[in-house]
């Protein structure tokens, strides 16, 4: 006899487990569609075309691929398979694979769909993604990714929506975080105006580091990366850039004067940051020169949402960039997206106890019955109850009242009608409060009163 | 350059299909919670020792399998890669596979979780499963299925209640459906008093076809499966089985009156239709001794429901069953489930026009603006009502008036807010009806009452 288990780095989730999740998912939908984000759903196998070298080497080897259906053998050369050569052998063995991230099944839905769709084309979608890496504490090998991207539109006031979004969310899951905000179009300046642009991501690698190794360790970073002395003593005023954050902008305002795109990059900072003023956002937002997550993607904002009250990566981030679907032949199709990471905001939640005390998943009212005259009893009631909305269950077996009892317990249901011969005779049930202890004799109209 | 496509039997869900699913999956789910039924999710990915013999030679061959990772052909016998022998490679070069259904793999959820789930264990469940079966007109590779099971419990109340699931869905939907039952007990009964045990599903086959061929040539296929001539004479009653459920139950008394477990079945089916009496089930109840889905895995009550307006196959259907987790070493474990099928559910409702003209996906109003400073007042407008709970977008480029009114339009948007300069000094709006075109000046007051 097998005894049954799942394949590593993969995961059930129970009911307990699926209520929280729900209650994430089910939040940050309803904010997405506030602001008119709309939900799409794409296949999780995509043609290996499709995937392979969008996620550099290691993405390929990541790949979770589907091995072809029939007499998958038959056509594979004796020297292929002779050579033993695994990579070679993938793309005769296997021509699908499963989802690696939303992104590129995203940008190929937009090329896909483009006479479907209407651009600006605003979209959320919430499916897993599967990824062959290593299992380890956190890291899975199935897990979701909850992504909201705008494509089609190079307006700031999409960012801002964004940023709401990240407010909004955070303020009805009761987390407090910060978003950090820096922008590409800065980076690139820096690196221009210091006349290193090739060493952008050394230097901003580096400038991440502040914080914890100091400025000495910082330049000396630096300087072993081949960047000039000249190039890092004008640097220097940015590593010393502080105050508020339009303290940090009228600053580097002076420094990036003579680079035309780094004052792009501080005006687009400048009208993100009066918009959020506009909206009076609640979210504490900092300007963080050091932010540069995915830097040869983004073009212009990027942004990092972290939780104040827990030691944890960041929980939610994206940016802005250019082009998209260029790799599927549809050029200038720029946008902007941020990705809300749900595993960790499961996390934070259970660790700070912030989930709600009840949820809609949940049955209300059990009734405990004494025999099969009870529980057919109970049926006209429980209609009753359920046509008004309550989700109520009456216990199948004719078990001992203890064992019932546990079942309400063990799904935290947080009241039980208890029918017995006398209750029918009354035309009652007697309500106990699982919470309280408290209980009472009542009658359909009463009940309904005091459990909804 | 790529020219994107999807795996054949595939498909993408644009936001109008999704809010549309959606529609139908908020339905069934806000039901089976009324019961106390909740969601569990389990991996898409199974280990092939889980999933591999337990849907015949047929599904073997029809599941998908992953392709291991890393150098998967290093240890693979040379003699094996030779022989080209597709079934006794797949063993070697991979070890999981594609979710094929929910059942299977809710027996081993059940197995593997025994010490934290609640019995009875009422669950649902909603993902896709894949099948690399011939893709055709309405069948696909990947599909959802929404699947409501209680196990652990023999009580009868358990199949009312999934009736009562059936008629409030329906209801809710707006389908008009009738509800196919038979009793597997009832056939056993049948096959015995015949004499014919091991023939059950040649008779079942035969008898389906009633309607069809008529009397005379049922009879002459059951004898041309070797049935002898006195069982074809002992099954005339049942062929003329005619009126009321409760007339051909009264029949069926009589004709299995010698055998135990058809007596049981007719228990069973009264029993059943008693307790829909008591809770006034609206949905039309037909008692069809022709129904025999999965014969060999049901054993007590059998389940389908058929769209009385659509021509199209059954779109729920489930029954009772012993032992589901048998498999897996664990006894006993009998229950009773029914799947909704989503994909034949959404083409009834687009074929008879049912869902609703406004969704909760959708968004409510734009605001159309003619210059940045326009973007700029509405705003604070959009947050206001935005925390009403009101899905609102502003338009975020500075396009043609007729270009974002083309938006609102393709994204079925009922009403827009024009803005310009005049409403800007007045404080206002121009409230736009898309429907009607009906436009009035608004204020904020004024437009919150409007459109909520």
């Amino acid at each position: 006899m097998q005894k049954p288990s799942i394949p590593k780095g993969t995961r059930d989730f129970t009911p307990e487990e699926m209520a929280k999740r729900n209650y994430i998912f089910d939040t940050i939908k309803s904010v997405f569609r506030l602001y008119g984000y709309q939900q799409i759903e794409t296949p999780a196998m995509e043609n290996l075309s499709t995937l392979m070298g969008k996620y550099g080497d290691e993405g390929d080897k990541l790949l979770f691929k589907i091995l072809n259906s029939g007499d998958f053998i038959a056509g594979v050369p004796e020297e292929d398979l002779l050579s033993r050569n695994s990579v070679k052998l993938t793309k005769e063995l296997s021509e699908k694979g499963l989802r690696y991230d939303l992104t590129v099944p995203f940008a190929r839905f937009v090329v896909q769909n483009r006479d479907k769709i209407t651009f600006p084309f605003k979209r959320y979608q919430i499916q897993p993604v599967w990824r062959a890496d290593r299992p380890q504490k956190g890291r899975y090998r199935e897990f979701y990714q909850c992504d909201v991207d705008v494509v089609g539109s190079d307006s700031l006031i999409n960012e801002l929506e964004l940023i709401q979004i990240v407010d909004e969310v955070y303020r009805r899951l009761g987390i407090r975080v910060c978003l950090k905000i820096n922008n590409r179009k800065i980076l690139s300046g820096i690196a221009e105006i210091i006349g290193e642009a090739d060493k952008i991501v050394d230097i901003t690698v580096a400038i991440d580091k502040l914080d914890k190794i100091g400025l000495d360790k910082v330049n000396e970073e630096i300087a072993s990366k081949g960047i000039s002395q000249s190039a890092i003593e004008k640097l220097q005023p940015i590593l010393h850039l502080n105050g508020t954050n339009r303290e940090k902008l009228a600053q580097l305002k002076e420094i990036l004067a003579a680079s035309e795109v780094g004052m792009k990059g501080v005006e687009e900072m400048q009208t993100i940051l009066d918009l959020c003023d506009k909206v009076s956002v609640s979210t504490p937002i900092e300007l963080d020169l050091t932010l540069a997550r995915g830097l040869n993607y983004y073009t212009g904002a990027i942004f990092e949402v972290k939780a104040l009250d827990v030691q944890i990566g960041s929980i939610t981030g994206g940016g802005r960039y250019d082009n998209l679907t260029g790799v599927f032949g549809m050029d200038g199709m720029s946008g902007v997206g941020i990705s809300f990471g749900a595993d960790r905001i499961y996390d934070v939640l259970n660790q700070l106890n912030l989930y709600p005390q009840t949820n809609k998943e949940q049955t209300r009212l059990l009734f405990v019955c004494f025999g099969k005259e009870e529980q057919n009893y109970s049926l006209p009631w429980a209609l009753a109850l359920r046509n008004e909305g309550v989700n109520v269950e009456i216990y199948p077996e004719l078990a001992k009242m203890k064992k019932q009892m546990g079942y309400a317990d063990s799904k935290h249901i947080p009241f039980v009608a208890i029918v017995g011969e006398t209750e029918m005779a009354n035309q009652q049930v007697m309500l106990k409060n699982m919470m309280t202890g408290e209980q009472e004799l009542v009658t359909l109209h009463e009940l309904k009163a005091r459990i909804m």
